[in-house]
């Protein structure tokens, strides 16, 4: 496999949910570059360098990979779901439009993966099932009024709302926000999935709905799902609880 | 692995795209059902049997699926990408809660895959870098009105938006319409990449803008992607171009 610069992403976490195309990509590779705990999910391999740096540094973490694969290393960048859902891929674009004008010249693969909020989905039914959106709640990169106006408008159009990054330590009070601004729009009643590390040892699932949603139950490696108002609810004999949206829901 | 039904994405063509899970899930199937394509794709096994419909039927297909796990048969459901996404999962739930009371009781396993906009974003940069919104174009499910108030939303919103279904025989029209529309929202030279049967040997993917953009050369096979004012696009020296949103747009 033919690469200077790979962006690989590793799935939801269970190794039988990692594409071949990723192993082999990272099989190949003579550096991996990464947040901590994604690299750690990539086996070792002897002689392969792997740089794992702080979460926060996506940018300086994209120009190193740019810099190590331009002086001739073949380069994994690694990150949790697909790589290009709210994670490394747009950084090391971002890094080779405004650095190294040799940069450009990298050959760069991109490999696809499963993104939390379908593996969550999975889990769960298909609370996916019709129109829907996938909305970071970090107001680290983009003001938190933006957020607001873009969920606002979400649900007002109809759409599914799948939440990346819903809360950390930092960020303590914007899902609560978020919900408090969404039931004054979408009924009390709508389904909320709340899923949490989904495929791996330490999965939680947990589902409620708009009027009695716990905010503080959502972490960094949450993603939330809210559904409309056509999702359904299907309730199984032992208890067990499916969502789904119809295919054929109007707004 | 045990299911009575398992709904699988089998990702986006590509033999090495497709998760290990939903390999050994299609080992173990006595019934595969779904789309005549999608069936096709599965590796033929001695003793399976092979139930190939056409695509309008997915209700149809749902509950014969569900029949079979009913009697006992071990039923592997199959779409192409992510079975969540514009695809069977919803027709299954929607088949259960409307059907057979007993078919609440199957053990249902869904297996999440590589979706098309997630293979097609991968081809051609970081095209979804920021929060986006994947709309089905089909009127066959909605009403055509709330096509057109989804696609505006988004587009006023600042989402970058992934279009299924963008254009068939039986919805010529469609998608012509739809670009009208955002027009009027959305600057001329907004980005627009047409990915068709990615990681497939028939692989055609084509980049342009609003201004230029070619609704005819989309069909059923096709994922569309439509950029905000911040997408950026980086063109390599031997001239190939990466489409990327930046991860901190604001709308």
């Amino acid at each position: 496999m033919r690469f200077d610069v790979a962006i690989v992403g590793l799935g939801p976490g269970a190794d039988d949910l990692l594409a071949p195309r990723a192993a082999a990509v990272l099989a190949c590779a003579t550096d991996v570059v990464g947040y901590n705990a994604y690299v750690a999910r990539v086996p070792a391999r002897a002689g392969q360098h792997r740089h794992a740096t702080d979460n926060r540094e996506e940018l300086l973490r994209a120009r190193h990979a740019l810099t190590l694969a331009s002086e001739g290393r073949r380069v994994a960048i690694v990150s949790s779901g697909d790589a290009g859902v709210f994670a490394m891929a747009s950084a090391v674009f971002e890094a080779m439009e405004h650095g190294n004008p040799v940069w450009r010249s990298l050959d760069v693969e991109i490999v696809p993966g499963i993104s939390a909020m379908f593996a969550a989905a999975a889990r769960i039914g298909a609370p996916l099932g019709h129109d829907f959106c996938a909305i970071s709640l970090s107001d680290n990169l983009k003001p938190w009024e933006t957020v607001l106006a873009r969920l606002r408008a979400a649900a007002e159009a109809g759409f599914v709302i799948a939440l990346y990054n819903p809360s950390s330590r930092a960020r303590p009070w914007q899902l609560a926000a978020a919900f408090e601004m969404l039931r004054t729009i979408l009924p009390q009643s709508t389904e909320i999935a709340m899923a949490r590390c989904v495929s791996a040892p330490d999965e939680r699932i947990e589902i409620g709905t708009l009027a009695d949603v716990d905010p503080s139950r959502a972490d960094m490696r949450t993603v939330v799902l809210i559904g409309t108002a056509a999702t359904r609810r299907i309730t199984r004999p032992d208890g067990k609880v499916w969502l789904y949206s119809p295919r054929g829901s109007a707004a």
